[in-house]
């Protein structure tokens, strides 16, 4: 994961960090309160959400809201990107970790 | 400006837009209390930040406080896009238009 901004830089509400999954790779599959903005900006993944399983697209933007169970997945034979969008904090004014 | 996602689909604190600029385009110069995150998809464009001119490329992510006048133009002869995003409020938990 590449910060891109967030608490180090004084962002007031959100933070901006990008991912690169190589060919066979994936994001760790879990569950958090918050929730995700992200947009693919290269490539192909496959995208559980919730229980639902979708392909996703350079250019596709997907919000993944708080609680549900994610993961990415690159299935492909090509490196796939992605950024990823956090509030800095979650419930009870708690730190987001990463953000 | 298109929306990606926002208030609409019940975003809990932010909101992901996307502007395309055509060659010769420019956005509107303005300042306004809310911040924004932007990552440039495509292109190149100049963008006035806080009284600074910089020449920002496909893959930068800029941070524009809140209060500083800015605006994107796109001197090239190619299409230029950027996300930006905005928190949903702003101060005194006002809306911010847009999100």
């Amino acid at each position: 994961m590449q910060m891109l901004m967030g608490r180090a830089d004084a962002t007031p509400n959100f933070a901006m960090r990008h991912f690169v999954v190589a060919p066979g790779g994936h994001t760790p599959r879990h569950s958090h309160p918050w929730e995700h903005e992200v947009y693919v900006t290269e490539g192909v993944l496959r995208t559980e959400c919730g229980g639902e399983s979708i392909e996703v697209f350079a250019g596709d933007a997907l919000l993944i809201p708080g609680d549900a169970t994610h993961q990415f997945v690159n299935e492909s034979d090509a490196q796939a990107r992605f950024l990823c969008m956090v509030p800095l904090e979650s419930e009870c004014g708690r730190d987001v970790p990463g953000s």
